[in-house]
């Protein structure tokens, strides 16, 4: 076997060394921080300047307005300088208050952290616990949302710890139909997944910068329905960072109610625009397209992506370690030889499975180098894995669907 | 066939269409300019300074001793703020009176256009053509030099139209033993190809920076032995701009004789800085590795390699087309529907080769790219091509020569 035949030549030694151009050039293959595009990181050296003027009200505004387009929302919709578990937090803390009930859909790893928060909170938590690797069952929730009456229902859209996306449009419906406003912890598929805010219903959306809208970490985002705006005026505030109320009010008046990254949002001005420069339809089929190459290109390889087909995410893929691999023994020998950073498994998945983030940034070269050092990575391992299989696959597919989603749209 | 297979799916109509960023992620294999590296961008944005300040002096004077060590020499250097092609010219203008003899060895494209500088500055040119596509012969320079005195010998260290790098060793034995200046293009080779300047007695070496310095193009540096020196007394001075005793007088005193391109010095700063820390053996080593694995992918594919082993060179790769395949036609797909960029032939090799520049900020996954493009590119050109055949060779390279001039050297 080649991967038998070439361990000879490979010892930990190895892994020392001083930096080199060669070691310089890194690939960020975790499901985020994802990579950042130059003329983003570019935009971000702009001069700072005061959250009080009207310079930075002119920009706020344009930048609400653009991500209301990649949201596809004309709720509300706020840009916040936080992560997207503070965004959580803020979708939680202003619609529910302690004791009441909530619905909390888990599907992987951080569902478990939706779930968490709003138990630290004080909400009274319901918990439909769904097997990891599977989406959220829709009767299951309708039976649910029938028998008790929920102040809200939580659900991860897109399961990073699984690569698994859940049907936001059937849930939003079943949601609507009840006093339940729909929280969607949307932070690693918003714009790298078909998000239909006001079509679907979905009356709290969160993300962050970090994903597929090709930023930093430090930013965030939620957009607020109508339906949910009358929850909170009920609702006793236990905030003060994330009160909504106040940012209502202040960015009224154009400002934020506390000190925003300015620079960072000086970065989401050139990503939202390089996104709707593309078309939000073309980015939305490139992710798929993308998504479907990696898939192929594993199955190729013989290796089992933990998602089935129907619900695989478009913008992270979880594979099954093959029998005899450590997954993480695998993602070292990539991080340390090769440069190439993928993530391990999470909670129950941890040490047997491992992620490739594929999302924002990203086109047809990035699936094939994630792809081939997944090879490398195999046949170093001892595994008689034929090398340039999985590329070959996901070439035959890029190749298949060009101009379908492809540079040239 | 599979290329066969995907035709119908294929249109040039699927060339036209908004920018995306998929399309924004576009990769340079031409043999210069060559990708940048972010921390040498980053550089070039520093506040300029003026030239004649003592910020400049010391700027400039450490830029030359690291330049030194890159070029393997304690011979007086400049960093020109012009073109390889002026560096080119600044040689022997300097160095060679109009009706004065030289010889100038041809392999190729650029080899001719050092002749042709020659030729226009009014040498009498003796030239030596040697088969494109292979090195110089040595014996018949030795035979030449025997028969005629020539004040300087024009060589191309490394063919860029043929992917040949030529025996400097045995040039600057061969030419130290007469009155001649081994005069050097080392464009395409210098901090790529292993030039020990004093060692090979090498009198004039020139080079730019956007090939494996990995800078903008803008720059080039000339070495000036002290035999050179001698020369340049007694010789007639034809230009302003490109005159060597100006560099000399002005530059004793820390400052250049024209205004320099300090943005690009700063860059060349951090490039050099990168050079030296990976190390000048890493450097040259990693570079052979990589052109050994592109020369493997090709064979891998049923190409063949323009140059012979022996001679072929560590930066630049010429691909013979196969039969049926116009280069040209490959290359517009690569570049049109990949966003792939790699160059065609030059000369008598126009539409029979493409080229696969392979120098400076380069790693394993960018030869893996490359290979990837080219085989999707003849399938979608209908020919029988085993996609990730070419790709596994070179896997299979790299993978046997890690931690030998791998990301760990």
């Amino acid at each position: 076997m080649f991967g038998a035949r070439v361990f000879c030549f490979f010892s930990l030694n190895d892994m020392e060394g001083d930096r080199t151009v060669a070691k310089d050039k890194e690939y960020l293959f975790i499901p985020g921080p994802t990579p950042v595009p130059p003329q983003v990181m570019t935009a971000m050296t702009k001069p700072i300047i005061g959250h009080r003027s009207g310079e930075f009200s002119r920009l706020y505004r344009d930048l609400v307005k653009k991500m209301q387009k990649v949201y596809q929302t004309e709720n509300d919709l706020f840009i916040l300088s936080n992560s997207g578990t503070g965004a959580m937090e803020m979708a939680l803390a202003n619609t529910v208050n302690p004791g009441e009930k909530v619905l909390s859909l888990v599907t992987g790893h951080f569902a478990q952290r939706f779930n968490r928060i709003a138990t630290v909170l004080g909400a009274d938590v319901d918990t439909l616990d769904f097997p990891w690797g599977g989406p959220v069952d829709l009767d299951m929730v309708e039976n649910k949302l029938r028998q008790e009456n929920y102040r809200a229902v939580l659900v991860t859209h897109n399961e990073t710890s699984t690569g698994v996306i859940n049907d936001l449009a059937a849930l939003g419906q079943l949601t609507a139909q009840t006093d339940a406003l729909l929280l969607v912890d949307a932070v690693s598929s918003l714009g790298g997944a078909d998000i239909k805010t006001d079509e679907y219903q979905l009356d709290l959306v969160v993300t962050s910068s970090q994903k597929a809208l090709m930023l930093p970490p430090g930013l965030a985002a939620i957009s607020v329905s109508s339906k949910a705006w009358e929850r909170v005026e009920k609702c006793k505030a236990r905030t003060v960072y994330f009160s909504l109320a106040d940012y209502r009010q202040l960015i009224a008046k154009g400002h934020t109610p506390w000190t925003p990254a300015v620079g960072l949002l000086y970065g989401l001005e050139a990503a939202l625009d390089m996104i709707l420069a593309e078309g939000l339809e073309e980015v939305f089929r490139r992710h798929q397209r993308l998504a479907q190459a990696v898939r192929a290109g594993m199955r190729a390889l013989g290796l089992k992506v933990v998602a089935p087909e129907e619900c695989a995410s478009p913008t992270v893929t979880a594979v099954w370690a093959p029998e005899g691999v450590n997954p993480d023994e695998l993602r070292r020998f990539l991080r340390e030889e090769l440069g190439v950073y993928m993530s391990g498994g999470k909670g129950s998945l941890a040490g047997k499975v491992f992620r490739f983030g594929h999302m924002g940034y990203v086109g047809e070269f990035d699936i094939i180098t994630g792809l081939a050092a997944v090879e490398m990575g195999l046949a170093k391992l001892g595994r008689g894995v034929q090398l340039g299989a999985g590329v070959a696959a996901a070439q035959e597919l890029l190749l298949h669907t060009l101009g379908k989603g492809g540079r040239k749209g």
